[in-house]
């Protein structure tokens, strides 16, 4: 089966809002093996939308849409859609109590208007919104129509989102025969281009699995991809490959299907019954903010200071005074002692502590933006990581810096916590 | 004129990466006033490529596409437009010496392939990188293709919009005689409808400028736009529709074209030389973070702390252990205790704190999932807010939790910033 996805908004077209819809269908469908060559956007115009529709139908069984079903004027999908396919709308009685008790559940007040959007062409599968008002869709088409597919879901991202998972994949489902597995491996500390030379004869080699990388602020997310009919042909696919990724980057592989570096982090943490606590300067909680992220982060971590004021490493961390005069607030020794403080104030097994330049002021020769300490306490002692985070950017360097100087916050983290044993133990209600 | 977008990359159709780029160009076109009805993703399949080239270029004056310029064997966007306008491919010596100078200056090692980038099409507009090795590039059609213009930018989202700024936009507007100004108006803490509603004869009337709403996580956006000559006009139009909301509106609006509550905050602070401390449970270091997010943040904030456990809350701020009893962490008599703690520990005019239930798991039926205070101390006094988040998500409600809550915190020290008169300063290094 192939596919095409058309997103229906002045707002996408304005690029007052960014097109999340398109990416979550995408790869969906990809991880049931149906294939996407296309993806288009089109504005709240009932001509141009036809247009889009019968063009995508032209070219693919199934088009899937999102966005206009909501109860305003300029939401045309359903009715447009319903044309293109000749049928008449009607109202759907199900949909219609559905939408009577979210409103009488969250309490609001029912508007007219929103009656239309219990509406729907006659011969639909309608799929129930579990977050929102606006029911989703299927026309399925007969005669000179027969074998081509239209759903249609709401435009907000968590409705659509729902609606996708819980009624519009079991229904192409049945409808697919094979399944794609993929496993990620996270790597941390290696630019993509380093990662891609390493693999790339292996890259070119494969087809299935097959094996692509995809680069995020300091890290690359290989991913191996295999076409199967079952789990254990997958696992029979994919281990090998993983196998032959491990002997060539090593170390720097932090995890398999871990999400990202704060789940590693919290799940290891959580394993090994130790906890964590931070302290920040120029991440300012971001650290923390990304631990927390986490369900059950509340079971290892208890306590972080963001102490942006030198008077507040003095005071919450214990940072000498001669050592921030000696060395100043970015340096190796100012980190090892907001680590070794952070973890004396919480009773934590592991401290880990940020100080640097994130700019786009407060350089200069010698600690330019960008310079950045990452320190660690252990039982074993206590050292710090010195990076240089500053890129070629005109913008947006400031949350570069920031993000990536939390993300070796984490990653160091890890590490020690890999090799750490439990000891001490957090405990409170949230 | 007219443009459509265009972004090349199979990682978008996979749905790996959600395409920003669309985003930031559409917004940039409307700015210039240059009407964008289509945008589409294809893969990196050269026929597929093609065809929809010709099909952009059959409805539109301009194409903007972005990716392909890269240095590997899948990057064929240059290729397969140059070959399209039949030009043939050569070497560009400028964008070559470029590309030399930027391996030199980043001390990396240039691979053969990187020479790729710098082959151009003959009697192309070249646009340099400044943000990393591919230049982009314009072809004019010539002959039967006149007027018709293909636009290439490379993938990577800092690239591209380094070069839309410095080069592409410029292009652009020396071929357009108008512009669009917008204004926006922030809006906390009324829902999309009931703005949409207050709104709504407003919206339907107007013409030049345009209204129209765009809802976030607990926020709506009103932007109000026109289309003019010159600033003087566009101030004549929006000025008065500005008022006319402000009228109905009102309190909820905290500014206009302020980018954000952090920025807003960090910007009132900054004026009234006042300064703000954080105390966060269920956020655990998002308040901080969002206000360290913008530059300048250092002279306002010095301080936060994250205090998880409830052992922290008593060390770190003094929150009495018969107030936990008794009330709970998650109660308005501990939000104000920790409110006004980390004021004093920070020796801040403004402390604020969130603790509250993020969820999964943890609540009960008396301090569901969703509950949250947030207290604000000032040398007035303390008070604390009760919040109910909870939404009806099946998935992403703890972020939403935390990221709304953090926004009640950032509004809240916002209203009481804009009452504060200055007191103590915060200083610090970074």
């Amino acid at each position: 089966m192939t596919a095409e996805i058309l997103c229906v908004g002045t707002e996408i077209l304005l690029g007052d809002i960014v097109n999340t819809n398109a990416q979550y269908i995408a790869k969906e469908l990809a991880l049931i093996g149906i294939d996407v060559y296309r993806q288009s956007v089109v504005g709240d115009n009932p001509d141009r939308l036809r247009e889009s529709l019968a063009l995508a139908l032209s070219r693919a069984d199934t088009v899937l849409m999102t966005g206009g079903l909501g109860p305003t004027y300029d939401d045309l999908t359903k009715e447009t859609t319903a044309a293109y396919f000749g049928r008449k709308m009607e109202m759907h009685e199900p949909s219609l109590r559905q939408i009577e008790e979210f409103y009488a559940r969250t309490g609001r007040t029912m508007t007219p208007n929103n009656r239309k959007q219990a509406m729907m062409p006659e011969r639909a599968v309608v799929f129930p919104n579990s977050c929102g008002t606006a029911p989703g869709l299927a026309i399925e088409g007969e005669g000179e129509q027969a074998g081509k597919t239209a759903i249609m879901m709401p435009g907000p991202p968590r409705e659509m989102k729902a609606m996708m998972r819980e009624s519009v994949l079991p229904y192409l489902m049945k409808q697919s025969d094979h399944t794609l597995v993929s496993r990620n491996v996270h790597i941390f500390g290696l630019g993509e281009s380093l990662v891609e030379d390493k693999l790339h004869d292996l890259m070119e080699e494969l087809r299935n699995p097959t094996l692509a990388p995809y680069a995020k602020d300091g890290e690359v997310l290989l991913r191996v991809t295999a076409s199967v009919r079952d789990k254990a042909e997958a696992d029979a696919l994919i281990d090998p490959v993983v196998e032959k990724i491990r002997a060539v980057i090593g170390d720097a592989i932090y995890g398999i299907d871990v999400d990202n570096l704060q789940n590693a982090l919290v799940q290891t943490l959580r394993r090994k019954h130790l906890t964590v606590a931070t302290a920040e300067s120029c991440t300012a909680g971001l650290v923390a903010s990304r631990i927390a992220e986490i369900p059950g982060a509340s079971e290892v971590f208890g306590y972080g200071v963001t102490t942006y004021a030198n008077e507040a490493k003095m005071k919450l961390l214990g940072v000498a005074e001669e050592t921030l005069r000696a060395h100043g607030a970015v340096s190796a020794e100012t980190a090892c002692e907001m680590a070794s403080g952070v973890r004396a104030l919480a009773g934590a097994d592991i401290g880990v502590s940020v100080t640097g330049i994130a700019g786009p002021d407060g350089g200069s020769e010698e600690k330019p933006v960008g310079l950045v300490y990452v320190g660690v306490a252990t039982e074993e002692g206590v050292h710090a990581v010195k990076l240089n985070l500053a890129r070629n950017y005109r913008t947006g360097m400031r949350q570069y810096i920031r993000y990536v100087a939390s993300s070796n916050a984490l990653f160091q983290a890890l590490r020690s916590a890999e090799r750490g044993a439990p000891a001490a133990q957090v405990k409170n209600e949230e």
